[in-house]
């Protein structure tokens, strides 16, 4: 723990080290599981009716094919992003591997930013907070049963409700991204909304954001709260960047949800430091898209897909 | 499953069944235990520290308090309300916990609305509908590992983030609430603001789930998809009910946030129906109070003040 420092310290560090500012999305959605893993699962009786009929068997399908994944990125990316949802969607059983994954991932030298959109008030958000932001290790005062680097939050409940978050932040040196602009195409319905008083919903949001982050701003410029905005809406990643100049944005949206190279590049600064980009399925389900099936004429092994489509992007953002 | 009508239909009948609509938060914060569970845990090393010692054993503690308490009240209520965020605390054994505590409410008769707040896009959201709203009975197309019969949801992604979710409930007769104005001091931060175009953003979000819920009205008048409105502010609850005729409303922040009888009675129609009013730990930490602490001049039994607690709560409402 000696070298531990703040979260937006920590990732600088850690996007400076490894070049590039990938994170990996680990949205293991069970029909598009590799073939090998959904073979065993069809044998059980599982996979044609989805997670009905045996979910602590497609869980540990689940939990095999994250490692294999975390296994094959580890040494190019910073940082990946567990999908709270999909492990949830298997009940408990999905619940023990969400934390095997976590635990796994950290060993591998990986950031953890677990994606939960939680908010909730006063304790109850910090119970999440407790439960999800630290540092994995028991016996630590900073000890979290999941020991996530960071989580993503809701701010729909209001401004006092990010501060048991924060608080968590600062004791367990961890950080937590906002939503401020998604990737959807009905975003719009709350987040775009002018107010009476001027601006927009999201650029309220942006404002408190960058408030609470240029408070815990370190060395390297960034500090612990970081935003979501969706590389879906280019022109608001680009205002968002100049709004919140203290603060780390993860951008959703590249790749499957159209948001490209040229788009991205918006969010980060000259250094390449204050965005990280989330891929999901275009990296963990690479295998499926016809560039990444063979390579030098022979079928891909489907862990080399992945590490052929993380190479790609990171080329891709460089 | 013969009887199984849509959420709306059933949570009117067990509110008329039981002459009341008191819903039952199940908060079971590890520092607020019954003296007894907790002398087990000291002697394991663990309140003291929190969860952090032995969070395997405190969730059994949680398990026993939480079934404990269902028994206590399961003749005399509708519905019991989970927060999710403090089983979450405990990591993956709170979960295993959290799913024995839902399927033990169901088979005493009692509704279970799971309060974790959750929203995401697209299949993301599908995840989680998936994950929690359904019969809980494997071999049926509407399983859920959960199997809650309704959830908390978060409006803030948009309008089309909620769609996976309406969806599910169609498929598995369940239902959902959707935040609109929370109980907390610092909820006007987005839900209060004025639009240019007139109206709040929670009266926007009320429009949304009115239009929702009236295309699932049943037969006694309300529909699946419910509203959070806060105790806390009555000239709110009193105008949203009006608002939004179809609509079931929880409505949390009675007792111990300051909302009295007199306030959450704005919420209901002349039914009696149309509401159900939470208390947390007004009543499961009931023991804590000294009017509930003796009973004829002798210490209480806990199971008892939480039932007494109940019968209290029931009475001020009706």
């Amino acid at each position: 723990m000696e070298d531990r420092c703040s979260f937006g310290e920590r990732l600088a560090k850690a996007v400076l080290a490894k070049k590039n500012g990938v994170c990996v999305g680990l949205d293991p959605r069970v029909a598009s599981l590799p073939e090998g893993l959904k073979r065993d699962l069809v044998s059980a009786g599982g996979a044609e009716n989805g997670a009905a009929q045996d979910p602590q068997r497609i869980s540990q399908a689940v939990e095999m094919f994250c490692c294999e994944v975390i296994d094959a990125v580890c040494d190019l990316v910073p940082i990946c992003k567990p999908q709270a949802a999909f492990f949830e969607e298997l009940g408990p059983w999905g619940m023990v591997v969400l934390h095997r994954v976590v635990l796994h991932a950290r060993k591998r030298g990986l950031l953890v930013l677990m994606d939960a959109k939680r908010g909730d008030i006063g304790t109850t958000a910090a119970a999440y907070a407790a439960g999800y932001l630290g540092s994995g290790l028991q016996g630590t005062s900073a000890w979290s049963p999941w020991g996530a680097d960071a989580l993503t939050v809701n701010p729909y409940l209001g401004a006092d409700t990010l501060e048991p978050f924060t608080k968590r932040c600062a004791e367990s040196q961890s950080g937590i991204f906002v939503l401020v602009k998604t990737s959807n195409p009905g975003s719009s319905f709350i987040q775009d909304l002018e107010m009476q008083s001027g601006g927009t919903i999201s650029q309220r949001v942006a404002d408190l954001v960058e408030s609470l982050s240029a408070k815990t701003r370190g060395e390297l410029g960034y500090g612990d709260v970081g935003a979501v905005v969706g590389a879906t809406y280019p022109a608001e990643l680009e205002q968002m960047r100049q709004r919140m100049p203290s603060t780390w944005i993860l951008i959703p949206g590249y790749g499957a949800q159209g948001g490209a190279a040229a788009d991205v590049k918006l969010g980060f600064d000259s250094r390449g430091l204050g965005a990280i980009v989330n891929s999901s399925r275009g990296i963990i389900f690479a295998y499926e898209q016809a560039k990444y099936r063979s390579q030098s004429g022979r079928e891909s092994r489907w862990q080399d897909a992945v590490r052929r489509a993380a190479l790609d992007m990171i080329e891709d953002l460089a």
